[in-house]
């Protein structure tokens, strides 16, 4: 049996836990949807709120520096995922950056009619390529394979690949460097979003040679409920994007009150309208967190973790029906492990009645989440076990187990 | 000269100014650009961040009912814009909501060309239909006329009228109503941006008959810097407006994860990604200085204070370079007065510098904003004495006043 205890007093990263709030008798296994609360944010929002909003007031732009928080956000940001300074900025919904940065890509590749994804891709960004494509009226077509069947897809008659690296249900992971030259290759733009990726492994944009790339920081990156996403865009490709979603924000002088629209220089391009001060302010304070942390040793955790509950699992519960949904070798997941169950969604409430907290994807997985910053390697076990016990007691047949929420 | 004492005595709003915090020895005319703290907003962010997210989490979602608030806060403005219940929601920035109805409204006039504008309306709007137009390829042209010109200009050609009500530079104020039957009579769409009105003047979007309207909620509704933004669709139009920006907050089922979009039945599909929680749990509690607030009184306290504001400046500046800039008829303003000067930058800065914050558009408007919640008529013959002083004594000369600051 695993020495839980043991492999938590040689965790390099066990001192990051008191950098958040746990609720009591909770064992969180959904920071890949809702990252849990860095103790800093409370302190941080509430001067924000007294001293810069009630004190400064409009002031506040310049002495607080709001007006730059999209682009220094942006930086930190930048260093989570491999990517230069000023490539990167705080802005929108990742649904909203993702339309900007398609719509810049398709522009680029004007003669070609192809976007490339798959159907294991977050239907969110699925929807957005469906919109632009209405909008455009240009003949574009959304072509979804298989998450296997990508690699052969492509070809040259492909604008853009639109892809997310890591599966929001299976955390299967795309190899993106590999994926990225393909793309190259054969003409192609290569778009990533690191919706599960980014603060959950280290991301190489710049090593990749990514073309643009976007994402949410309210996953593993603990913005708090909807902050703001990011976006990227690889620096030779800024001259080249004119935004379709121009916005004062992005535009050369926003308070010269020009009547026609001049992109400016740099990735601020990308932004559109007035920032919004609170969702960053939390945000910002949220990233401390991640000072002094090796994206590694995130990595080598996470992997530990994963691997450590599907052990554990799979040892306690082979006799219910309960199938992995993830893939078994470490290398090829996020940081996510899925198991397909047949009474999943009850399971699941079973489950965070117990203060267990995962989450349920339709139709049927469970879906488990891994921070290392955060998470223990006794909450593994704790979480299996309480498992086990939900399906050999049958509590999930209770019915107040079954009512569905608006939110699953 | 006028008894400001008497005035303020006499004033059905004077409570309303203990529920914000004003800053010691500030004088606020710039409410209009972004509003005072109103003081519930700390309390209720410090529950949202350590109660709501931090203990419910994930949870948080259903149980502190965060996935409603888009709509929930969306009838809450409605009652303020004269708008039905379910006909509003709060979402995203101005901007991209602009370009939500925008896009909406030339779907419903394919055959039309002209978008038409006034050369006031506020620069951000006209950049993001450049955008659209631009990104569409469809010949739409941008028309601008001066503000007097609207009216004359409304013919079969417009697809969609789109202005803002009051002007951000001058204050000037468009009669809604009437511009509105006049586009509808030449078969056009009209869109309003309610920027400088919602919770500065009664809106009666319902009466007017509207078809779109956008607005922004950290001005005159205090929702804080960068708070999310609000749209209007009338309710008969929704059928037929394919939103372009197709999210899956907008989706029928959004927890289905199908992977092909459907709109959601109600003004819901107007929403794209996930809504920004702390910024809406703000403008939320923002919204609760309203409750039994009548705007009729609110447009009868921002007559009479703008009115004052012209007397008393008028009557201590005529020897100085002051041009009025704004409708001397209170009922052709909206809720503020803007004042031309050659040197307006460098006097604003001396103003401001004295604890009296209004601001400055380029290239010389001096711009002050009137909030009737939580101004005094006191405060108004303070300001205008202030302004006098820094005229008379040339401060505004001093070199620390020429500075530009990156927002003005």
């Amino acid at each position: 049996m695993t020495d839980a205890a043991a492999l938590d007093r040689a965790d390099p990263l066990a001192a990051k836990r008191d950098e958040f709030f746990i609720p009591e008798g909770v064992i969180y296994l959904d920071g890949n949807s809702l990252g849990c609360l860095p103790k800093a944010v409370g302190a941080r929002l509430a001067d924000v709120v007294s001293r810069e909003w009630g004190e400064s007031l409009i002031r506040g732009w310049n002495d607080a520096g709001w007006i730059d928080m999209p682009a220094q956000l942006g930086d930190r940001l930048a260093k989570l995922i491999g990517a230069a300074p000023g490539t990167v900025i705080a802005a929108d919904s990742t649904s909203i950056n993702l339309v900007k940065v398609l719509s810049a890509g398709l522009q680029m590749r004007e003669g070609r009619k192809v976007i490339l994804s798959d159907t294991g891709n977050f239907p969110a960004d699925l929807y957005m390529a469906q919109g632009l494509i209405r909008a455009l009226g240009k003949g574009h077509e959304l072509k979804l394979v298989a998450p296997e069947d990508v690699d052969a897809a492509i070809d040259d008659t492909v604008a853009v690949m639109m892809l997310t690296e890591v599966d929001y249900r299976s955390g299967r992971r795309h190899d993106m460097a590999a994926l990225t030259a393909k793309a190259h290759k054969a003409g192609a733009i290569a778009q990533w979003d690191l919706a599960h990726s980014a603060g959950a492994l280290p991301v190489d944009l710049a090593g990749a040679n990514a073309d643009f790339a976007i994402g949410c920081t309210y996953k593993y990156l603990n913005g708090g409920p909807g902050a703001p996403a990011f976006l990227y865009v690889r620096p030779d490709h800024l001259p080249h994007v004119e935004p379709f979603l121009s916005g004062w924000m992005g535009h050369e002088a926003p308070f010269a009150f020009d009547l026609e629209y001049r992109p400016a220089p740099g990735t601020e391009r990308m932004t559109v309208g007035t920032p919004p001060i609170l969702g960053l302010s939390a945000l910002d304070a949220a990233l401390d967190v991640w000072d002094g942390v090796s994206m590694e040793d995130v990595r080598a955790k996470s992997m530990a973790l994963g691997d450590l509950f599907i052990e554990e699992v799979e040892a306690r519960c082979s006799a219910y029906d309960l199938t992995l949904a993830s893939p078994r070798d470490a290398i090829s997941r996020g940081s996510q492990v899925s198991f397909q169950c047949e009474n999943g969604y009850a399971v699941m409430q079973a489950l965070i009645h117990k203060g267990i907290i995962g989450d349920f994807r339709a139709p049927d997985t469970m879906r488990f989440g891994f921070t290392p910053l955060y998470l223990r390697y006794q909450d593994i076990v704790d979480a299996a076990a309480a498992l086990e016990a939900i399906l050999k007691t049958e509590l999930w047949r209770e019915p107040r187990f079954q009512t569905r929420s608006k939110v699953t």
